[in-house]
C-alpha cells in the first residue's frame, strides 16, 4: 500500500488511478484535489474529497449516487462489484445472507429505486444486514432531499474508511 | 451510557437533552430527528443528524461552524471547553503543545477567521499537532465555498465519534 507521502508525490495520472476508484466509479473526485497537493493526513485528503461532491451541483450527486450496485443484488450475484464493493457487502453478512433475506432486500431496492431514482445507499461495514434491513424500510418514507443528503453522508463514511484501507497510518 | 434501544425510548425531551451536544451547542440537529425514532444503528442516526445539516440553509451552517470554540484558543485556556471539545483537543495533543506552537496556532486561527469569517474547523482525533498546523496553512488558501464545505465534513466525522462514544454497540 502506497504511503501518504508517495500518493502526493505520484505524477497526476497515478494519483488518479491510484484514488480513482475510492469515490466508486468516479475519478473525477480524485482528480478535483489532485492539484490540491500535498495532503498532511488521510483525514484532510478525505475532507478535500468529500468537500468536492458537496459542493458539486446536484446532477453530479445524483451521478456519483447512481454509479452505486444494488445491495446483494444481480451485479453481486453475477461477481462483477468492484473490489471494494463485494468486501463491504460480505462484511455486512450480505453474502452469507439466506434467499429469503436477498428477496426481501431486492424487493425494498426495487421499492426504493422506483420512489427515488437512485440505489440505496449505506455504510454496509457500520450495519450488519437486520440493521440495513430497518433502515431500507424507514428511509423509503423519508423525502427525497433527505435522502440525497442521506446517501451523500453515507458515502462520506464509506469513502473514508476504504482511504483508511488503502493508505497505512 | 445508555444503549441504541434506550435512546429509542426516551421522552423527546429527555432524547434532545441526551443527544443535544453531539452537534456542538446545536441541539437543534436533535430535535429535528427526535421524531424520525426508532433508529436501527448508530451510523443511520448518524446519518439522520448529518442529513439535517448538509439540508439546512447555508446561514444555519454557518451557524453550527460558529458553534465550535477555536483550537487550543482562549476557552480552552480558560477550561471553559464543553467536556467532548476538550478531550478532542488533548487527543490531538493539544494540551501538551509548547507555548511556541500554542502562539503558531492562535495566529493561523486569527487569519483564518479573518479570512472566511469562522472558524477552522478539524476533527482533532484523526489528526496529531503537526497535521493540524499544516492543515491550517493549506486550507487557508482554499475559497469560501470550499471550506464551509470541509467544515461541514469535518464535522461529520466529530459527530460520529461523539455518537460511538455515547453509545455501545
Amino acid at each position: 500500500m502506497p504511503s501518504l507521502a508517495e500518493i502526493n508525490a505520484l505524477p497526476a495520472d497515478d494519483f488518479v488511478l491510484t484514488l480513482g476508484g475510492v469515490f466508486e466509479h468516479s475519478p473525477w473526485v480524485a482528480e478535483a484535489v489532485e492539484g490540491r497537493r500535498p495532503f498532511v493526513s488521510i483525514d484532510a485528503l478525505h475532507a478535500a474529497m468529500n468537500a468536492v461532491v458537496t459542493a458539486s451541483p446536484l446532477s453530479r450527486k445524483l451521478e456519483l449516487i447512481r454509479a452505486h450496485p444494488d445491495l446483494a443484488g444481480r451485479l453481486a450475484r453475477l461477481g462483477q462489484l468492484t473490489t471494494e464493493s463485494a468486501r463491504e457487502q460480505a462484511s455486512a453478512g450480505l453474502a452469507d445472507a439466506d434467499e429469503s433475506t436477498i428477496a426481501r432486500i431486492g424487493e425494498l431496492n426495487s421499492a426504493y429505486l422506483a420512489t427515488f431514482g437512485f440505489p440505496f445507499i449505506i455504510c454496509a461495514r457500520l450495519n450488519k444486514v437486520d440493521a440495513i434491513l430497518d433502515s431500507m424500510q424507514v428511509r423509503l418514507h423519508n423525502d427525497a432531499d433527505a435522502e440525497v443528503a442521506t446517501a451523500l453522508s453515507e458515502i462520506g463514511k464509506i469513502t473514508f474508511l476504504r482511504l483508511k484501507d488503502l493508505i497505512p497510518d
